[in-house]
């Protein structure tokens, strides 16, 4: 078991990663003093991962004398929106939540973002506790506050800041979560390797594989969760309200958000588009000196060995891509801002690239070897 | 010109009070370091309000240079909803708000709280400015950062805090309100009396009446704006979250809030219910030694000044509005909280009121003789 504490001003909590923990969340819950034990908890998840989990979740709470209630939303990113959040609102009435009230997010990123949303807004604040079911959430949604929904025409444009009470990470539910799904969040994590821990670089390295669980050791994956969520937590805890340094988390993600939605969401799933919006930021870096061609090469092999994408299809188009990364949230005054690997294990936002380093960098996208 | 500071950990700002101070928004906000003036500013309003002083703020910001788009939203407490704050995000998008953004609600406490609630989640938080145009919202609504739309099946459930960057007031807007508003509104300032301030209560006590501005001089009417900002400003500066203190502003709501939703929100609007929560709290403050009845009989005097209700109809079902009291948020282990004045300027919080000394109470609100 591992303990990640998050000291923030607004509010303090641990990120706890046991396998097995989802046995164990009465107990936990229990032992904070903000939870209430006389009021029902509200589980909020989706149909899949309610009918793999609901029950051990109900039964820890039940272990451990809390009563329980539940609300199943649609699953996928189309439902992450103001209509479903007003079915949690419905059944946060229907249960006759309190401000001393809890709900609990059980499931990946568009569940918690959706459930540690309605619980910053429902009587304006009440507890929420994460129990993220997939990697990504694991090792980014759930930890760091941010919560929201989408705007038909935008993402996660309507949210809030609300910190949980406990993250509560339990690898074993990773046996069941798609390859995909798997994969995707694998870039984060090579992410945090590359911006911010050499450490978690090098244990990514001496793994044979990194496209599926089952080539991890369950002690080898414990560590890449730690290190993991060790980076989110230590950005979020030196910048809660993304003031500056939490823009870091966005390497790679100016391109990527640009190649997810030229593809329509489809062609490429975030973690893909992040991938090769790496590959993209890292030519740059490496165009303008900021790292070797040795660690750009480093951080692609890990990119591979995770079988992400390392090359767009040279029929997406290089304008509609400028266009869209000149449109992006990141552009501040006309220029776009990278976030840009210096060295592996540190990371620097500017924005002062040159548009034909970006162009080159585009360019030299289309023509890496896939895997 | 009147400006109390607010002095709060999540944020500072004033609140200003000047006659004729719409004309001058632009200049009040330029001196705002936070205000971005390269970014258009959305202004949120309803038909009747827009039409009245729209252009007076819009001719205001272009003065100072500043660019503004407007969002008019359908009027009435009906309208204060999910699905119209969907029409300020469509807004919020269209006029392309950044983080640095700034929404302007103009209006009463509906425009304000749902404009404060849609800057408090567009981008996870943007910038707001107050210009409360009605008696209520220039008291209370618009001081301290509360902001919501209802649930269907209840008032205000869904919200967050979000301070604004300015609250300005204009006093002579008022000249246009209702005066069934403008009374209602006067509950609030009579409270503020009772509950904090023994000199606005004599400020009140001098005055021939109080049904209607057109009574009230402007320097008096500037000095009851003063008095009861700085009241809500007190209270919410010693406890901006609503740990404790802050409830002490929902005397007379108690009962209140039972008054206005057994009259389905028509018999009596909230000012008026809050009034006769008053007379009722009054009562059971005599009843139990809190105050005297000299001071009893001086509230009740300024309630019938301000032509606000001072009986209910016998019709109304007295175990009706009691199971109502019992179903109210502030019941806490199933008894009721009220907050009972301890003598003029100071009030308490207490959940042992006898059920009998209750019923009294309300025995007591049939039989009092209306003006
Ligand atoms: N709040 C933040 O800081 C933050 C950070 C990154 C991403 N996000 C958000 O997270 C969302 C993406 O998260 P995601 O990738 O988890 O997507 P997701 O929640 O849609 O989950 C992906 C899929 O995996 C399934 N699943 C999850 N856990 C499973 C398990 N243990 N077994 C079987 N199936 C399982 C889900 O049902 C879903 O079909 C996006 O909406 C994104 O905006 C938020
Ligand atoms: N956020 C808070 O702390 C807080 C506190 C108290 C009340 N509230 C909320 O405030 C709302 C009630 O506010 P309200 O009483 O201002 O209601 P309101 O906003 O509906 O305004 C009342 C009526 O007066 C009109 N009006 C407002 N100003 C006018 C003017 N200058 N000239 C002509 N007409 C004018 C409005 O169009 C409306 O018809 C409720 O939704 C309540 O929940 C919030
Ligand atoms: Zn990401
Ligand atoms: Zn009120």
């Amino acid at each position: 078991m591992v303990v990640i504490p998050v000291k923030l001003p607004s509010q303090s909590y641990e990120v706890v990663i046991a396998a097995g923990g989802r046995y164990q969340v009465g107990s936990y819950l229990e032992k904070l003093s903000n939870i209430a034990s006389d009021v029902p908890l509200l589980i909020v998840s989706n149909p899949k991962i309610w009918q793999l989990y609901g029950q051990d979740i109900q039964l820890a709470l039940k272990k451990a004398g809390f009563k329980s209630a539940h609300c199943v939303l649609p699953a996928g990113e189309r439902y992450k929106t103001l209509k479903t959040l007003q079915k949690i609102y419905d059944a946060a009435l229907a249960h006759r939540l309190e401000r001393r009230s809890t709900l609990i997010a059980l499931g990946g990123g568009v569940i918690g973002d959706m459930t540690g949303f309605a619980a910053a807004t429902w009587l304006r604040g009440i507890n929420v506790v994460q129990i993220p079911t997939s990697l990504l959430a694991m090792v980014d949604a759930s930890i760091g506050g941010k919560t929201g929904v989408n705007h038909p025409q935008g993402k996660n444009l309507i949210g809030a800041f609300h910190q949980p009470r406990l993250v509560l990470i339990d690898p074993d539910v990773l046996k069941t979560l798609p390859r995909r799904e798997f994969r995707a969040a694998i870039a984060e994590v090579i992410k945090y390797g590359v911006i911010w821990d050499p450490q978690l670089f090098s244990q990514l390295e001496a793994l044979p594989r990194l496209d599926d669980h089952r080539y991890i050791s369950p002690e080898q994956l414990l560590e890449i969760l730690e290190r993991s969520c060790q980076a989110k937590v230590d950005v979020v805890t030196k910048d809660e309200r993304e003031a500056g340094l939490r823009a870091i988390l966005n390497y790679g993600h100016t391109l990527g958000h640009a190649l997810e939605s030229i593809g329509n969401y489809r062609l490429f799933n975030h973690g893909e588009a992040v991938a090769l919006g790496m590959i993209g930021a890292g030519a740059i870096a490496t165009a303008l000196g900021y790292w070797s061609e040795a660690e750009e090469a480093a951080q692609l092999q890990l990119i591979q060995k995770a079988k992400l994408p390392t090359s767009i299809s040279a029929k997406l188009d290089h304008s509609d891509i400028m266009t869209l990364l000149s449109s992006d949230k990141k552009v501040q005054g006309g220029q776009i801002r990278f976030v840009l690997p210096k060295g592996i294990g540190q990371a620097e936002i500017t924005d002062q690239v040159p548009q034909d380093i970006i162009a080159q960098a585009l360019a030299k996208l289309c023509s890496v070897v896939a895997t």
